[in-house]
């Protein structure tokens, strides 16, 4: 963690991975976060993997040094407090994250009349307010039919991937565009309302990448092609010992030294010679080629367990790295060896656990460790005090009619 | 394109993916990029797909906008003018984005020693400097172990996801660093080194998602569950005609408005009834009952077309989405109703297509079209003119000594 954002709050009103993960990002950076949750959780407060005694694991990760306030939203108290949160007045606030809907009663024109300098950034599904996650974005995208074994869209059931990726993109592109939102509103003083769909992530990100032109100049729909790299060399193999590697080379002086750590030049020369290519300049060549260059890697790797590649491949400078489950990644080097590492933290769960920092290293600057996801609602009181300068006595009367709730509850 | 950081001028001298498209984040809210590369291009830009004419969509997508400088890297001066570049003096000046390495001739000390403010961003493999990609991290950090078919690790190949998942979520993460350290910049004057490692990112994202602290407390390795959402209700499914969809239910009432729309209330009481469990509240006792759940949803959807089903999914807010090709997704009403749309843009490539901008949409306000990628080297002499003050005979010499070259070399 860094203090970089120290001067600036952002509160959140919000669940599942986009939105938390947007404020997690600015927590990382220094800033303080405010979340509220309705008294007894939210729509995410139970989410797996749980630990052993039933808490969410990964609400922790995603919460981890966030301050909780726990309120009745259902209740019209509950919900005037919360937008008192969200546009409580004072410099470096007036940074709302939320993926409430667009006119419920978090709408920006709602906030926008508390504090007309609000910056509110909603993650959405769609644009047009329709209903959407990751998992959903991404099939409308296109990705699940590209991926897995080789087939053309339409001949195979998709393939989902696992890791929540939109959610993920959309979580460090809302702390871009909330910086981006400040850094203006310093200067003019202008708020804004921000609106971020899963979708438009997804589908923008098709021309990022080349595939909308792709399908506008080929008259053909890209099929998947398993766990081949598009359009250069990269693959799963699998060594002597049954462990599955992945093997990439997309510039030269990767290809030119994975051939020398398997000692295949010879090999690999007579496809060139049989083919009249030369791959060595060209990835998409190794690509086209893929199912004459593969078996000679195959056979190459199937020869040599992970111990003896591993320093064949680093001594020439080979792109790779072994297939591990979450438990071998954690107990790999890598895991060692990061830049910013992960440090043993006790979580509002009562469990103490690796928990990790942000992956961003401002280099030789101080940074302190994380820290701990709060019990929810264990900083209703201190929040309502310090950030919304509300008396004991106000406070202990919203205790009594059940608006807000402490930890205990 | 907004024009929010319209005062910011980002230098790019990288390549694929991660470092590219975090300077197009940056272009497409406002600000000025000036991308580097090799006379003919570097390592990335002849990369898949590509356009009939050769033309490379990919590097077209990444660097739409950008100004392109082109110069002799392998030539002292021509390293010299790149350096010049990245530290050009001036206020919004001094950001600089790369993925070269940490100790070659742009690393942040030679950088530094030509301007004490520079904020340099480099994009690695891994924290340590071996090298790393998008793939290897994948494989390294665990996700694809727990892809595709159902299985344990180990006892099943593992699946690659297609989507650059890490590349785009480091392109986002190295904006929002970048611009976390101009803000902190404009108030110290202290410049910053930011290594921001692939590897990290997804070692990291293990820890926010929970899943360190899930291996620390289950005996087990966290098994593929297909494409089934893990703790939660979600897979695909095939209609009558054949289509496969996407189908989420994580809230209650994506829950209930699923029951609803396919008329299976009764059959999911019985379910209850048999195992003596409520599914409307608690999103994991769905994933524990996937195998009763399941099938009962598949007879639903298959005995009905997506004609049939889509009505029926918006008048209950379900949570759906048909799998698409990407040609299907850019012929589909999503495409057409994104709040940030594509629009036709004549590229240095000579081709015309439909060109994403930012997925963030500041709501009200008004925006630029995206603007088209350039020709490689095309702003060469605009640059060295209007960026670092150079008179037309010193450039014209430049070209002469084949130092930097013009967009027809």
């Amino acid at each position: 963690m860094y203090k970089v954002l120290q001067d600036l709050t952002v509160v959140e009103g919000a669940s599942f991975i986009a939105a938390p993960s947007c404020t997690l990002n600015m927590l990382q950076m220094g800033a303080t976060v405010i979340r509220f949750d309705a008294i007894g959780g939210g729509l995410d407060y139970r989410r797996w993997p749980k630990a052993p005694n039933g808490a969410s694991l990964y609400w922790e990760g995603l919460n981890k040094g966030k301050k909780s306030v726990a309120l009745d939203l259902r209740n019209p108290e509950g919900r005037e407090l919360a937008l008192r949160l969200a546009t409580a007045p004072g410099e470096g606030r007036g940074l709302f994250v939320t993926n409430y809907p667009v006119s419920g009663f978090l709408s920006h024109e709602a906030l926008k009349a508390r504090r007309e300098d609000i910056i509110s950034l909603r993650v959405m599904g769609w644009a047009d307010g329709t209903q959407g996650v990751d998992y959903t974005a991404n099939a409308g995208a296109g990705f699940p039919l590209m991926t897995g074994e080789p087939g053309l869209p339409g001949e195979k059931r998709p393939v989902n991937h696992v890791l929540p990726a939109w959610d993920l993109i959309a979580g460090a592109q809302a702390a871009f565009a909330l910086l981006a939102a400040e850094r203006e509103r310093q200067k003019s003083g202008e708020g804004v309302e921000i609106r971020l769909p899963l979708g438009d992530i997804a589908l923008s990100t098709l021309g990022t990448l080349g595939q909308v032109a792709e399908v506008m100049t080929e008259p053909e729909d890209r099929p998947s092609y398993g766990n081949d790299v598009f359009g250069a060399f990269g693959r799963d193999f699998k060594t002597a010992d049954g462990r599955y590697i992945m093997l990439v080379a997309l510039s030269p002086r990767q290809w030119t030294g994975l051939l020398t750590a398997l000692g295949i030049e010879a090999e690999i020369a007579a496809v060139e010679a049989e083919t009249g290519v030369s791959f060595a300049k060209d990835e998409g060549l190794r690509f086209e080629y893929r199912e004459k260059i593969n078996p000679v890697v195959e056979k190459a790797v199937a020869a040599r367990t992970l111990d003896e590649l591993a320093p064949l491949f680093r001594e020439n400078g080979v792109c790779w790295e072994p297939y591990r489950t979450v438990r071998e990644a954690v107990a790999s080097d890598r895991f060692k060896e990061m830049g910013k590492p992960y440090h043993d933290v006790t979580h509002g769960s009562g469990l103490t656990y690796p928990t990790s920092d942000t992956p961003i290293d401002f280099h030789d600057r101080p940074s302190d460790v994380p820290t701990a996801a709060p019990r929810l609602g264990q900083d209703t009181d201190e929040v309502l005090s310090a950030f919304l300068g509300m008396s004991s006595g106000e406070i202990g009367r919203l205790h009594d009619d059940g608006i807000v709730a402490g930890a205990d509850t």
